[in-house]
């Protein structure tokens, strides 16, 4: 008992301690960059074709002219304009040919002098005396004293096609300046100066620790509890974007001597990210590591905002030293919010700026009072410009982060943002990913499928699970293509098309099977027929535990008139996908629940056919001649994709 | 005289077969497509640590549930949620605890039954029987009959801070799709879901080749008439950009059996670029071995586009062999247009989308009907949107290329785009890099400087060069936020403040010498005193030529009034800038000019003085009191600055 009341006591005095610590997002930033007082580390001398990506470190005036003479721009005759005044094609001026032959990269002999003319090619320099080039085209060759001689039609302004020396660039022209991010247009301009080596900044080294007992390496297999290591690779390839070296030092248990050992081997490097495990006391372990860093040691312990407010920063010797929280949303936004633009800096990277968009709530957004909120959202275009989704999941969700386009920002006064809200949305990458078929609804492995039939041909899809009713909402709204949904009248018993509204289209999708799930071997429901005759099983036993799903979903409906009325233990268990609903069982959370045949199939679980539902799709009438969208309504009577929708356990 | 005219009728031949065959831009794309066929090459497994800009070969879908089991979302307790209904704080609930301590991978060994409750800490694994967690802030330790139990002062709903099992990934879930580019949020979910290799499209291998006899590698010294091999570093960057990886096999003379036996090499990869150095003859030569390609060979040569007419695009045997156009912009640009998007299909990137924005040309754009021309802007933030400032470079600049924002599309109908018209202006890059100072105006190696320390703090500024008249009409229409100009009123001999218009401020910058300049030695102008003695020397010598500046720069009074309308050989020549009188000069094209005594010394020329002139600086009244601007003015009175521009020869 001693163990777990120390643990107790050790999570409230850390709980206490953060709660008066704490920083505002604003105020954390500030401390941090003071501390850091973040400056390039020095410079390197690389090959041109090593450059790219690099950040230039010294300002690069050109030692030579761009072009270095006066460069013909077409094939044909250098010649002095003069001697072309008054040229006719019926009155042609005739010029002799002096011996040159200026194919690029030869040197003129001779000067062109009053009626003569030397032969010049695309390229070629200018010989001394002549101030135009006649094209070719416009030109005879003609035979007259017993010598070729150039016969001109018609006169040429002065500097006809010719490009003066130095007039792209001038020796001594400052052509790129220190902290330029070059890409192949600045290369070109390196290597057009001549420049074999450019003097770039350093790539500052960070080391990556991932920390917490529970961590596994993907590759390896988890036990129960475990959980891959997913900081450590999202912050190795974060820092290679933001143009720094990670130094990955793996992955350490939650023991002291070990995580001081490490810290004191990562100080070789020119920062050092520790990302906790999932637990605030791998956190606090690694804080009492960190904690004994001065000059000046821990800047910012604590900041209030969600996600991410266990972050600790830190400074040693104008070294970063940062503790990311351990779940990776977390984790990550506060890496970008936070520790980026004082590693970019040190990279001498261009300070980053942010592209916004605003955009409608789609629906009400609650947040907690007293600490700034951090929503990913995922962007959906209307007519008359976005809809921010929130992706509604917490900060352990890995997928947050990756497939939200921005987020918005809920001050720490904001309780609640009501439906319609405006709000202003900050870009994660530089500009919007466009889709070509946004579907809002229900989720479905078997849209899934349709989808990935689209995606072969190239196109781009995007989507939002937000449930059946949320699906209608958003084809009514305008934010979807296509609405995915599986809803039952429970009146007429009829599928989907009660719930259409006008200007609203019904595309007949695939019928699948809900079924009573169990594991196999369980003996209270080992050859029972009926869905209703397991439930009457489950309920006669105490000790038997369902899993629930979400009100409002499709499933739902069943599972309440399965019960009639009935809340077993469990029932306040609220799931949101046949997944999750499937997983509990597999894992032997609960010993019942109600799911689709194809994930009962996937977890390897008994089924008992309940009920055949249909999952249709909702297309606005706006929508429903967009060819993408006629494409998905051609999938669905391919026979090549109705064989693979039955082989996942669909039927058309 | 054999080699002349065998040249001539070459060049001839040439742009008469090149008038023939020619496509349109959208008959050229579509027929290379076709040709090319593009497909992804095949997969290769990577390290999720080098998957960093991959592109994913299949779909992905999860081996596993994320999380793989219910977690606690924070520190505290396990519990039934039934037990703790009307738990208030003066009447707290009291549950025994379980021996379990579940901190993070511990799996749990207790089912929670009714009354019991136990420790769990995040991240942890939710027991059998528990469907919410209380917070250890909501709770108290007490001891009661011998044994520690909890105290829980409030009622919890089910499901309260557990992220049930699979609600983020669900195991057989499709994470990602193939054709999926790679950036730290995907490699984040693919570690999520523990994987430590993927499956990515092979790179396809494409060797660059530079011919022309004029080439020189970065790096080697230049000799008359030669120029560095830019495009062999342009386009193997652009390459890495694109997701290829260049194989570069250096720069050719012009002659056939080098060139074939390269190609034959070249063949091994998965696609050839060659570029023509800058004559067209070398890409006759080229086009001459690629010609001798077949299945099917050569499928367009000439394209009616400007820059890039000479563009050559063949296929043989699916593998794309390209023959883009010697000058570095038509190189790049065709490039990108032409066979960006097929080298981009074969690597299994994502098909590039562009953006565009709408601007106003502030000057007018004349365009060469017949053939589609595309124009490279810059774009200035005004008002009320954007001006597009054509670059008015030839395609041999290559600095044109790297300086543009994007650029316009003039159709081949098209002769004349009014200044003030409306243009719509392809970005190249995804996003707009905002400057924080606009200058537009007169050139200087003095605002060069003055600029210089504004970008060492971090501010980044943007400059256009279109002379004094140009800089004025800039400041007029709101373009810029600094005018720098030199224009003396000839009637006062006053400078740039006669110019001034309401609505402008002028701020002082500093004063520059002009002067004649001639190379060391020239006997004509040894031991002449002044400039217009010098004029004289030179107007009384027929052979003695001259360079000049363009109409409307303050240099060009400067001359005229010198010459008192004397019209030498080389008056002709109206070059752009004091770098490129002064290149003409020492290069021996021309024999005297007008220039400052800064580009003078650069170039080690005699310098006779001719006027002290005032480079001053025109700031809308707008514009005046932004912070960068203010800095701008407070640069000019630091006494280390000052000392700089002197350094340079400019006194304040």
């Amino acid at each position: 008992m001693t163990d777990a009341s120390s643990l107790v006591e050790r999570r409230r005095a850390a709980s206490q301690r953060q709660f008066l610590d704490v920083a505002t997002a604003e105020d954390a930033l500030q401390r941090f960059w003071q501390a850091a007082d973040p400056q390039p580390l020095g410079d390197e001398s690389v090959s041109l074709d090593e450059a790219l990506n690099r950040v230039l470190a010294s300002d690069i005036q050109s030692p030579v002219d761009v072009p270095g003479f006066d460069r013909a721009n077409v094939d044909g005759f250098a010649v002095r304009a003069q001697d072309t005044v008054g040229a006719r094609e019926d009155a042609p001026v005739v010029l002799a040919l002096t011996d040159d032959v200026l194919t690029p990269g030869v040197e003129p002999c001779s000067t062109v002098t009053a009626g003569f003319a030397s032969v010049i090619a695309t390229g070629g320099m200018v010989p001394r005396g002549a101030d135009a080039v006649v094209l070719v085209e416009d030109t005879e060759l003609v035979e007259r004293d017993g010598r070729q001689r150039v016969q001109i039609g018609k006169p040429l302004p002065a500097g006809a096609f010719i490009a003066f020396a130095g007039t792209d660039v001038g020796r001594g022209e400052t052509v790129l300046r220190a902290g330029q991010l070059l890409t192949s247009r600045e290369i070109g301009v390196l290597a057009a100066i001549g420049l074999a080596e450019v003097p770039v900044f350093r790539r500052p080294h960070v080391a990556v620790i991932s920390t917490g007992d529970e961590l596994v390496q993907p590759g390896q297999p988890l036990a129960a509890g475990q959980v891959y290591d997913s900081n450590g690779s999202i912050v190795a390839s974060a820092l290679r974007e933001i143009g720094c070296e990670p130094v990955r030092l793996g992955a350490l248990p939650d023991e002291y001597e070990a995580q001081q050992k490490a810290l004191r081997h990562a100080l070789d490097c020119d920062a050092v990210i520790l990302s906790g495990g999932t637990s605030k006391g791998a956190g606090d372990l690694s804080y009492d590591v960190v904690s004994t860093l001065s000059d000046p040691g821990v800047i910012v312990h604590g900041v209030a905002i969600k996600p991410g407010k266990p972050l600790c920063l830190a400074v040693t010797g104008s070294k970063p030293v940062v503790i990311l929280p351990g779940f990776p949303t977390s984790a990550i936004f506060t890496f970008h919010q936070f520790v980026a633009p004082v590693l970019r800096a040190m990279a001498g990277m261009p300070v980053q700026t942010h592209e916004r968009v605003v955009a409608e709530l789609p629906m009400r957004l609650s947040s907690e009072r007293g600490r700034t909120e951090f929503s990913m959202v995922s962007l959906m275009r209307t007519d008359d410009g976005f809809a921010a989704y929130p992706m509604g999941k917490s900060s352990g969700a890995v997928t947050a982060f990756s497939k939200a386009d921005g987020f918005i920002r809920v001050d720490a006064q904001t309780e609640l943002l009501p439906a319609g809200s405006k709000v202003e949305v900050q870009l994660l990458s530089r500009s919007l990913a466009p889709a070509d078929l946004v579907t809002i609804g229900s989720h479905c492995v078997g849209l899934d499928y349709l989808l990935q039939q689209l995606q072969k041909e190239g196109l781009a899809t995007k989507s939002m699970h937000v449930g059946s009713q949320g699906g209608l909402a958003a084809a009514r709204r305008g934010e979807c293509d296509i609405a995915g949904i599986h809803l039952m009248d429970p009146e007429s018993g009829e599928y989907n098309t009660p719930y259409l509204e006008p200007g609203m289209r019904l595309l007949k999708g695939y019928r699948r099977m809900q079924g009573f799930v169990y594991r196999r071997g369980d003996a209270r429901f080992t050859g029972i027929a009926t869905p209703q005759q397991a439930v009457t099983a489950a309920l006669g036993d105490a000790d038997c535990v369902m899993v629930n799903r979400n009100a409002g979903s499709g499933t739902r409906v069943l599972i309440d008139e399965l019960l009639h009325g009935a809340q077993p233990a469990g029932y306040a268990v609220q799931t949101k996908s046949h997944n999750a609903v499937a997983t509990a069982v597999a894992q032997g959370r609960a010993d019942w629940g109600i799911a689709i045949d194809t994930v009962a199939r996937l977890y390897e679980l008994e089924f008992i056919p309940l009920q055949e539902e249909h999952y249709d799709f909702v297309i606005p009438e706006s929508r429903w001649e967009l060819p993408v969208v006629q494409r998905f309504v051609a999938l669905l009577q391919n026979p090549d994709v109705q064989s693979g929708l039955q082989a996942l356990g669909f039927q058309r």
